[in-house]
Formats: C-alpha cells, sequence, structure tokens
C-alpha cells in the first residue's frame, strides 16, 4: 500500500497502480483528494482535453478507440475518461467501456477510466473534471473524455474540453436531429461517421448549413475557427487519421489565437463557481444541523413555508 | 398590462394570459419571481406530476400529445411541460413543441410550455419544477413533464415527478440500450412505443428482465410497486388510455402507502439544497466583487493557486 501523501508523487512519477488509487480518491471528493487534487494542480495545463460527445446510436465509443490507437500509433500518450450515462442511484458504471475498449489494454501509453455517475448537481461534472486534471498532471499528451452529448451536465462537461468533437450519424431520428441542435453551438470539430450509410451525405450537407447559420451568430470570441465537417466508418478506421489532423490544427489555432488561455480562464471560473457552491452548502448545513435540516424539509413539504422564505430565514435577510 | 404583484391573483383565476406572463417571470428567477413564488406556493400539491422520459427516438412527444388529449377526453385539465434540449448559449428553445402539440391548441383546458435551456448547472432543473408549481397552483390536474430522459438533469427532473414513465421502442441501438439501465430505476411505468414494430416483443420481454434485477434490490421504499410494461403505438393512440389507468392506479398506491408524501419530501429536500446554494453562492460573488473574482479566475488558469485553496482563502478557514 502507498500512504495517501506519496501517491501524487507515485503517480506523477508514472506508477500505474498510485495513478489508479489516486483517481478513485479524487472521485470519491474527501479532504484528502483535495490535498492531492492541490499538490497535482501546478503540473496540470500541457495535455489537450479533447470532448467526444454525440447522440446515441452514433458509434462514439467506437470512434474513441480509433482515435487512441491512432494517437498511439504516432507516439502520443492518451488518457481516456468515459462517462457513462449509468444510474444515480446505484453509483456504479454499467456498461463495460472497458471491455470496448480491450484492444487498448496492456498499452503503458493508455490509461483509461469509466467514470460512474455521481448522483448529484454538477457532481458528475466535477469528478469528470478531477480526473481529466490528474491525468492531465500524470503527463498523458491527450485526454479524450467521452460523453453522451445530451443534457447539461453533458454539456457543461464538453465546455471544460480544449476541443469538442461532436459526432453524427446518418438515418438517426428526428429526436436525434433536435439533440444535434444545441451540440451544434459546442462543437469545434464534426464527424459525420457510419459514412458508408445511405444518407451520410445529407447529414453532411446538413450540418454545414446549421454551422453555417451558428458560425454567423457564434460571438464567443472563437468565430475565426470555423468547424471543419469529416466523414469516418470507425469501424474499420477510414477518415480517423484526418479527424487527428484537424484536432492538431484547432489547438495550433487556440493557441495561436489567444483562445487556449481564453478556455483556461473560462474552465477556472466554471471550477471556482461549483467548488464554492458545494463547499459553502457544506458549510450551512454543517451550522444548520441535520434535525432542524429535516423540520425545514418536512414544513415546505406540508406547504407551511416555501422553500424561498427558509432559505432566507435559514440565511438571515442581507 | 398586469402588475407583478397580481400576477399570482389573476393566474390562479384562471387568466391565462397572466399564467404565461406568471411563468415568464418565474423562469427568470428574479426577486419578483420569488415572491410570487411564495404567494402561489401553498396552492400547490394538487396536481398529479407525471414524468415523461425516454430516450431520442422512442417517440415520447407524440405519446405525451395522446395522453393529453385522452386526460381531456376525461375532462382532466392538462398542464404540459417540454423540457427541451436547447443550446446553452442561445437560452432558447429551438424545436416547436408547440407546432407538433398543435391539436391541443385552443383548447382551455391545456397549457403548454416549452423550457428553453438555463445554460447553468441546476438552472433547468429549477426552472422546471417551478414552472410546474405554477401549473399546479393554477389548478391543472395532472402536469406532464417531458424529458429527453439522458444526461443527470433530466434524471434531476424525473425524480421531482410523482410518476415517471419511461418510454422505449424496439430496434434501438445499443447505447440506447445503455441509457435505458439509468432510467430504469426511477421509471414506475413501462411503455414499450412503436409496439407495431419488428420486435417490441423482445424489447418489452428484455425490460421485464431488467426490472426484475432492478426491483429486487431497489431499496428505496417504494418496493412494493412493481413497475408494470405497458405496449402502445402514439401514432394512432392504441394502449393510451391503459396507460393512463396504470398512472392512475400508481397515484393511488402513492397515496395508500404514504409514498406519495415521501417524494413530497425529497422534492423538497432538492429544492431547499439547490435554492440554498444558488442564494449562498449569490452572497458570495457580491461580497468578493468583480474584479477580485477576476483575479481568482486568473491566478487559478496561470496555476498560480488550486481551486480548493482559493476557496479555502475567499471563505476563510472553519
Amino acid at each position: 500500500m502507498i500512504a495517501d501523501s506519496n501517491l501524487v508523487t507515485e503517480a506523477l512519477a508514472g506508477n500505474r497502480y498510485a495513478l489508479a488509487r489516486l483517481i478513485s480518491l479524487v472521485e470519491d471528493d474527501g479532504t484528502n483528494a483535495r490535498g492531492a487534487l492541490a499538490s497535482l494542480y501546478p503540473h496540470t495545463g500541457q495535455a489537450h482535453i479533447v470532448g467526444v460527445t454525440g447522440a446515441p446510436g452514433t458509434g462514439k465509443s467506437t470512434l474513441v478507440n480509433q482515435l487512441a490507437r491512432s494517437l498511439r500509433d504516432q507516439g502520443t500518450t492518451v488518457g481516456i475518461v468515459a462517462v457513462d450515462p449509468s444510474s444515480p442511484f446505484t453509483g456504479g458504471a454499467l456498461l463495460g467501456d472497458r471491455v470496448r475498449m480491450r484492444d487498448l489494454a496492456g498499452d503503458e501509453g493508455v490509461f483509461i477510466r469509466s467514470m460512474a455517475s455521481r448522483g448529484s448537481l454538477g457532481g458528475l461534472a466535477r469528478a469528470t473534471g478531477d480526473v481529466t486534471k490528474v491525468l492531465d498532471a500524470a503527463g498523458f499528451d491527450v485526454v479524450l473524455v467521452e460523453t453522451v452529448g445530451a443534457g447539461q451536465s453533458e454539456v457543461e462537461i464538453a465546455r471544460t474540453a480544449h476541443t469538442t468533437i461532436v459526432i453524427e450519424a446518418p438515418g438517426l431520428g428526428d429526436e436525434v436531429q433536435a439533440l444535434k441542435a444545441g451540440l451544434m453551438e459546442i462543437a469545434d470539430v464534426l464527424v459525420v461517421n457510419k459514412a458508408d450509410r445511405p444518407g451520410a451525405a445529407n447529414t453532411a450537407r446538413a450540418l454545414e448549413m446549421v454551422i453555417h447559420r451558428h458560425h454567423d451568430r457564434r460571438g464567443n470570441g472563437y468565430d475565426a475557427w470555423r468547424p471543419p465537417i469529416l466523414q469516418t466508418i470507425a469501424l474499420d478506421g477510414t477518415g480517423v487519421p484526418e479527424v487527428l489532423d484537424v484536432v492538431a490544427q484547432h489547438r495550433e489555432y487556440l493557441e495561436k489565437s489567444g483562445a487556449w488561455a481564453e478556455r483556461e480562464r473560462e474552465r477556472a471560473e466554471t471550477e471556482l463557481l461549483n467548488v464554492l457552491q458545494q463547499e459553502l452548502l457544506n458549510r450551512v448545513l454543517a451550522r444548520v444541523g441535520e434535525e432542524q435540516g429535516r423540520t425545514w424539509v418536512e414544513r415546505i413539504a406540508a406547504r407551511e413555508v416555501d422553500v424561498y422564505t427558509a432559505v432566507e430565514t435559514i440565511l438571515g435577510r442581507q
């Protein structure tokens, strides 16, 4: 066993067992985790964080797998954080990402982590960000963060990436199309996967139109980058090197334009607000105490008081 | 124009224009909204809140539409809150739910609201809960809350419902199956829609197995209710009355077993925590000030300080 205090040193030195334990520690979000994160934080900021997101059925995991293999062929080390759409109750990952990623196993230049859902607002985003930081500090050149791409938590996670790849596939239904609308604005690179299926060209054309519309009104300071649209067949690797080329170009663009620094500031701001909020809540709950907290909940449930009046009373009017 | 102070009175008296304005006020989350919510809160608690959730492509909106029509045929009034998977940036709903719901338009016993995404952690869940409360207070017998059913925000929203209907459809891909796993545990009623498609019986059997597994380890106090599995063809209304029968049985079960009161307490607790957290953050940000806040963000982005040390310094060690 390695003592918690040595975990960071050992993990940063390349000890994979220490790395795995450090990630578990960080996921658990205790006091020790905070100490560990504080000491590894100066070592972060080197990795290229690449979000890979898309609606269900687009072949996202297969593409992540191929991207990782291609990066390894280039000699680039890769961390993978797979955010599972698992239960908020069991806290356990239900899908075997590690199974799907089997052909990467045994490679020292790859580290794969499946995230269990955290079961609370923002908890998953917090844990994913922290695990990404550990892999960054541990020296992985690229960290791929795979999310389902539906729902706000996923969008929040995608926003912490330097480069976000949004995956589409031909022939998905109308509701899937709807999901795209929300994803379109966070996309830096668009991939039409399953490009051998009928309708791939149509899907690409439809994306081109959406990009055209969004691009013209983006106003988020990254206007000079127009998201390219690529086609892949992840199953056999067709088009994967081209995606990596574009991802590398995007990194270069970010650095030269100052957008990399801007994204770092945005990420820092999001994290500061999230941690502040959680810490403030913890402190107030400790002060109010469990019994009084239960009484407030009962009174709200009984409609004796509304939640806003309750909060004003608990905190005092200011 | 109606003054804000009269909006609640007018809306509760059945003025639809006031109701629409009150909902917009509540969505905006200002000080006036809080006053309005406080004064309408004692009138809430009567409506049966029914969450309708499912993966993309299951025909969810069509089923919501049919459920609403069927409820109207029974003389039941219906509020519909459609939570759109729209952009976190534009803050606007991108899909025309109101268009899809056209055949309900003009009916005084129906009120439909499409939610725009709130663009911040928990914001959508907060707004959806508050809009649901307005419809509850305004006297709608049933409030249907339609969510995409992927991602944690949606799960959070579903948890505030009394009864959650999870919709499946035959022939969706593996990743869609994966989404189901997380939804299975919040399901009170399972519907296999598009039951005229090949594979519907298989889907129902697969659900039966998952339910069997989850049911045995649920341990959340509702073990006596075993989620029934129904089949529908939402397009022509087949099976819709049967779904409503089961929803009514679930309400009866909740009331008799004490689970209704338990869910009210859970909802109250979630809301109390969310509002506390938001209010605490607002107060600290006001105290810290914009300029100092920016300095902290810059220092974190530059790796001069980690976020946990920053928060401890801002709040003071306790």
